[in-house]
């Protein structure tokens, strides 16, 4: 039985991660993590004839990545926790449905595969699944014309805008297998600080993260110190440099800070003005960066934390704020200890 | 430990539906459940100055229903999974910054209720959680705009089409409670089988649905006729013969099936064409009408199968077909033994 302190849950017998998978486009192969991939598109299009159908297709070929990876057959999954930034999640319907395995559909913005990864733990903790997947992407094209404006406008972005990942990410979990551990999760909780700028995501989704890791703190006895890094979703540079201060403030400094939107792109040279965001950015970050290093023993604990942003282009235009809300996973190298 | 059976998570300790709630606007109120909702709004804007708000307040009223009967205050839940129609889930996140519980965001469409009672369900089952909320909504005026046309265009309402529920329900969920029993649950499959129009969601899903029974009743020992009813989420007039149609053709003819769209409406009275449809819409009857027959014993086994088509505006207007999913949760008395 897991056991729970306060929010927390966590795993006497830890589920693992026992294979990963990311894809990504253009720009995420041009970018530092590139190496890491396992599937890199030269051409954003996939061969689709719409940007939303490319977006599928990339969640398509990462699942097969997955699949590939773990060597298994579609029918060997339990159950797929998925879902994307695309309005009614249609990205993972339109892949799921050339899939055919049990599909529960989540939406948690920026934050989906932390919620996702979450989900597959406890359910393969506590025999609801032998093997429980999550899958994620975001695309820039989509995302753009979605929440912004349409490419061919060709608006200038703001200093404080954020670069939607083109990628995909998956991950396979299973109750007692040689990967990267899951020693706890704790789900979020919306967060509003009032923050009305659709280019600012980072400034809306950092108190979400600051309290989520102080919930965290306050009840199970771990302290930041404990882990080699602490992961948020992305932030970029403006919500990081929020997070670090409100964490500050509220008596919890973070020293072992890292953020997946200032992880896969080099911002100076790729332009992305604060950084990476977009449902697949922390997803692919898991996967071609994370994984592999605890999997290798370079990670020994560290935290994710997922970040969303859960508006929409319609409570945008109707004036509303941005709520924020952030998931954490604790993520152990193959032979740490609970 | 809950036990499997193919894709049938079956509890051996069944976890209880301890509260339960519902609220509905003007037409519910209207309806042939209407003395079975908590709360019944005569002016759908429930004094807000959006739909998309007054959406939002129907989840705010509907929880401080479930709260109230259950004698609860917010922070005694442990995890509220929870979406809705609305384009990125907004209705349920605007709702949820009020409430400051963590949650976990899903997106099912008009399946949501039963995929969230599913995961709450294997949540309080498993220790995952003390209590676990269960909450969605639909708004038949955020809805109309945003799959069809503005409602000050006053189109004409084919046939086929259904009339989205302005309703919300929500269900708590107890390791030990003495409510109507969760006996099992299965996730859906994503079907589609190209239906294209937008005013003809029941054929969508028919098929989900029919899949998502077969593989309930294949591997479980179960049959039809050991439910007093099977409840499909919302497949109205249309989907309803389609799913007999199909079952009958597969050899599982039903003698027992009612359908939430056929039951929250005076189909020929109300004018709402092929029945009703919407997240609240299952959510609701499942509130008003399945579980006070439980709790009264005049139901003593069902099942639930809230039924949702997958698409969006954007994937309409670029032709795209309609895949349907169909998430299955079975719900005894709480006397029945498991």
């Amino acid at each position: 039985m897991p056991q729970r302190r306060g929010d927390v849950i966590l795993f006497d017998r830890p589920p693992a991660v026992d294979a990963w998978a990311a894809v990504g486009g253009k720009k995420e192969g041009e970018g530092p993590l590139a190496a890491g991939f396992d599937l890199l598109f030269e051409d954003n299009r996939l061969g689709q004839p719409t940007w939303e159908k490319a977006e599928s297709e990339l969640q398509r070929q990462c699942m097969n990545q997955l699949l590939r990876r773990a060597g298994l057959a579609p029918d060997a999954l339990s159950l797929v926790f998925g879902g994307d930034l695309q309005c009614q999640c249609t990205a993972s319907h339109y892949a799921m449905r050339q899939l055919d395995v049990p599909f529960a559909g989540l939406y948690g913005a920026c934050s989906t595969m932390a919620e996702g990864l979450a989900l597959a733990a406890c359910f393969a903790a506590c025999g609801l699944a032998d093997r429980a997947a999550a899958l994620t992407s975001s695309h820039f094209c989509t995302a753009e014309r979605q929440y912004r404006t349409p490419l061919t406008y060709g608006g200038k972005r703001t200093p404080t805008a954020q670069w939607t990942a083109t990628a995909a990410g998956a991950v396979l979990l299973t109750p007692t297998g040689r990967g990267p551990q899951v020693g706890a999760v704790c789900f979020g909780r919306v967060r509003d600080f009032d923050v009305t700028d659709i280019n600012n995501m980072g400034a809306a989704m950092a108190p979400a993260a600051a309290e989520t890791l102080l919930r965290f703190f306050a009840r199970n006895g771990r302290r930041p110190e404990d882990y080699d890094a602490i992961y948020t979703g992305d932030l970029g540079f403006v919500g990081s440099r929020l997070l670090l201060e409100i964490l500050q403030v509220e008596g919890l400094p973070l020293q072992n800070h890292q953020d997946c939107g200032l992880l896969l792109y080099d911002r100076a040279r790729q332009q992305v003005k604060a950084g990476g965001s977009g449902a697949g950015c922390s997803a692919a970050v898991l996967a071609a960066h994370i994984l592999p290093g605890l999997a290798k023993g370079q990670l020994r604990r560290v935290l994710l934390l997922s970040t969303g942003a859960l508006m929409s282009q319609t409570t945008f235009l109707q004036g509303e704020s941005i709520p924020g809300i952030a998931h954490l996973v604790e993520l152990l190298a193959p032979d740490v200890p609970v």
